[in-house]
């Protein structure tokens, strides 16, 4: 309560309390304090708000996390999403490579067979990409997601894209094995639903106009609580401080020892939209290894300076390569 | 380029712009500067990007605004958005209000009325709501549309409200007269194409993951370029600096100013979102007024410690009503 | 305490609190809170602090506000700061202009002169320059003082001008007869103690690393507690969000009603760095008047192409002149 | 400049320009573009706001780094900063350790010999503490500095702490081996001056209002163009995005690639304060380790619990021994 609270206006917050079958502990010697006992899941954001609307009350404040099926104290044991025989969040480091569009079948095969080869275990590449112009280039659609399916038949790597509407879902997830919100999109509810309802596994991009890792894990508890259970989280970099030019975000590599305290889902790390800059990219997938991340999500183009998207972050086959080696050698050392 | 950048590098990227038929000019002294010349619309991000990617280019700075459709120099003349006869853009300020979110058919024509007594000439409310939390009350969705429906019948206040799915705005449209893209769908560019393909009155709040103006009127131009001319902005805060609690959100009243420079399209503030506490809604409502905003938009509830969302920051009826004549006073000493 | 907390991890808290003579109210059902009651001022943030270092506790919540000289509840009348019969804080809208630096004695007199002319009822000035490179313009040091004071005993204009070193607090202090400390400095702490001691009045710019209301309070209460009540608050805007070139801040219009609702002091606002662009000084002025601002702080140069600093930002006489007719009106009208 | 800009007001700035002695190069189809050749450092940014006072001018943009001594152009050999015969920057990873504050004789030897029995090689600790509030422990002052020097005495540690008031800089140039400027103080130019004059190393903690990579660069050159070249850079985080309560700041490890990139000074990096909670020290240095740091800074404290600054933030000794152990693992790994 504010200080200076009445006696009628405290009893009123009680009242509020008692009369919708909660308890109440009223303490505090300078300002009261209320305690608000046995608030149903449902009801503790509206009740939160209400109380609030009251002059004498000064601050609700929420005790209790509030999102439940992504928790740890929900489920201890940690979630292993598995595509395909490829597991992710079992402790070893799974890495996802692959362009940032599809825009040929050769440029894709190019890139799809030399991850591989460099020990990459999913394949990525974008066929609806969310572009901040309408006037740039919007991806290949449902081309692009039968290229992606030509190029796992044949390599054997799943493959993670992103869907950006909620007409798509279905069609994605008849070509695609993880379907990807992207950042932009995490407090896109129509579409997490969507997604969730697909039962197909989600990989879910930090972001969005309040990217706290709180939001965060709301958004999975809407993929979550339509009974998909398959989520994977990933870290991509927050906005930088304004006038910033050095780095396209900043990659916030504490959030995967965030995550792996309060949740029970994997998190992957993207450090090519973390950075924007492909000569600071392999030095992040290290940060990240380092950091225990579950997997990376890495951009690899056969041409950067051709690239139809994202060239500036955007690794060689052979960068990729050498990534891949230290990668290897920080993972072992710090997984013992 | 790079400090150091060679000759061969210098022509490599004159080169890649001879190519595809544009201009080069070279210059600078310690450093070498490449201008390029007569780059089309639509190829001037994918050539930013492909430059960026190589090794010598430090910097690649686009000259140009890249929205067009939205841009003064496309439209001289100001947009007037008509909505059932009411003009918002015409120089006089336009004042939106109603309910956070449609409750029930009574608490919707309290406000509804109370509101149009007081002066508002556009109703709002929501019947799809995007919540933070899957918990929370998540509007009454086809339910709510006809109630809207039913309250303008009888106030003749044209009527605004949400869309959160691309699936639903066949039956928004049918409903409501004009749609609202909320902050956090700023750039869900497949809703913002179906708005857009629609050919109702969009409303377009400023947010997202990047908040800047200039994307803001990429996402317009979203909109615009699916023909679709009937476009208001609508400011309504940005996030709150790391660890601030007095405000929900900043409410940037100099957006007003800067759209009203660079664009033909009207803009509007919204006060409650803008501050997230009642007792600041009328201060900016005022402050706004005074910038020389388009219009307002108001929450009001008739009870908002019962509000099922956004009770702290609605104001009642009765506080709208002072507002309103506050805000009259402002406007007429402002636009003289 | 977080979720499973034990009995014995409880108890080791209430044994912290009692140890120290504070009271403990323990409560809750699915989680323990524990209530901390009587804590002295002093001793309010190291509890906090060694309470969160311990394993089992979840988050430490403060419920008073940590400011107290600064707070209405401290002083319930509003503080008037009066400078040499200027009142500042008294219900009237107090404009304060001049140049951001002071380049020659001509410049400053000319500037001087328009702006007493048009209503301005301080002169502000800098002599020492924050500069964001060692490479710019460091200000004329104790020449531009000299002038400040000259400039002052010819209009009768009192002076406000920033100090950025503790060694210079006694200079200023002969010279000027407000001493401003600028947003980088604001959580400089060793020039808010200097400037305290010194009894002169203050103008605290609101800024540093963590820009929030309770953060600026806090810096006025290390000024206010060396006995120094003369404290007025400028808000200046906060940083943009990443890659915003639109304006060089955001100004937070609503400070003004926050800090009126919360403290005593006087809270005048600065359109000139709000926004960091002279088209929109004039706009940001209107709203700020509008808000109910105790008075407006603006840059004004006779010739802004040729200024030595701020020229963007910096309006001309005749624009100033203009500006404050269009911010009486407003400002009658808001002030009824 | 400005779409429609007329032949004269190019012109003018082209005049500007040469008036000055510089070149001009025009050139640009749809808009002009005037490039300004052969500006002085010394110019740069008078000119830039003095062209962008002109309304015909759209935007300066600059070309070149505002920073000289801090960039690998003017040095291209990497810094190592030697203290008391530790080098910093020389390829190697240097552990920095110790107490937030230092509170006793006895807390201050205990942790000093436990962070070198456990590797580390410089010891740190606050004499003069920067806090929030004035209500809070301000640190030990002269009496601390004095334990540091016994401290360092004993155990051969070289000592890093902190000053915060150009007073006091002569009095831990005296006591100290290297001097901190906090994140708080990164834009407190009369410092820096101070404590470049000071001809004593200075780490300098990456912050301030606008904490972007150039900005904390220039700040360095503050310090450099004293003549005195030995600065090491601190990455210690970044205000987090509001709402955000996990951690208290970002700890942006990208940092340390880019100062690799752009200068020849060596970079560590804090993960205490970038994560203000202990349980997450130890993943973000080893994440720093594998990035490259030259360098970490420790907060470790016997009791945690009952530290007078910074409990939830520190490591007990054993933990620190556990990290230097698993540090030591990554830090082979990814420098081979």
């Amino acid at each position: 309560m504010r200080a200076g609270a009445t006696k009628a206006e405290v009893e009123h917050v009680v009242e509020r309390l008692t009369e919708r079958g909660y308890g109440a502990n009223v303490s505090g010697s300078e300002v009261t304090v209320i305690g608000a006992i046995g608030v149903l899941d449902d009801d503790k954001a509206r009740l939160a708000d209400q109380l609030q609307a009251l002059p004498a009350v000064d601050r609700v404040m929420p005790v209790l996390k509030r999102f439940k099926l992504a928790s740890r104290e929900f489920q201890p044991d940690r979630t292993v999403v598995t595509v395909r025989g490829v597991r992710i969040g079992d402790g070893a480091l799974t890495v996802m490579a692959g362009p940032c569009a599809v825009e040929s079948e050769e440029q894709l095969m190019t890139v799809a067979r030399a991850v591989k080869a460099a020990g990459a275990r999913v394949l990525r590449g974008g066929a609806y990409k969310p572009r901040t112009s309408p006037y740039d280039f919007q991806g290949m659609g449902r081309e692009g997601l039968e290229l992606l399916a030509a190029a796992r038949d044949e390599t054997g790597l799943p493959v993670v894209s992103e869907v950006l509407d909620p007409h798509d879902v279905e069609v994605c997830a008849r070509f695609v094995d993880i379907l990807q919100i992207g950042a932009r999109n995490m407090q896109n509810y129509a579409l997490l639903k969507e997604v969730g309802r697909s039962g197909h596994p989600v990989l879910l991009k930090r972001g969005g106009m309040y990217p706290t890792i709180e939001n965060w894990m709301l958004c999975a508890e809407y993929v979550l609580r339509e009974g998909n259970r398959q989520v994977i989280l990933c870290e991509r970099g927050l906005p930088v401080p304004g006038g910033e030019t050095a780095t396209r975000n900043v990659l916030d590599i504490s959030a995967v020892a965030v995550v792996h305290g309060t949740s029970h889902l994997p998190v992957v790390v993207d450090p090519s939209h973390g950075t924007g800059k492909a000569s600071y990219v392999a030095t992040m997938a290290l940060a990240a290894a380092a950091a225990g991340a579950d997997g990376l999500m890495v951009e690899v183009h056969p041409d950067p300076e051709h690239a139809l998207s994202d060239g500036p972050q955007s690794v060689t086959p052979a960068q990729f390569a050498t990534l891949m080696e230290r990668v290897r050698a920080v993972s072992a050392a710090v997984r013992g």
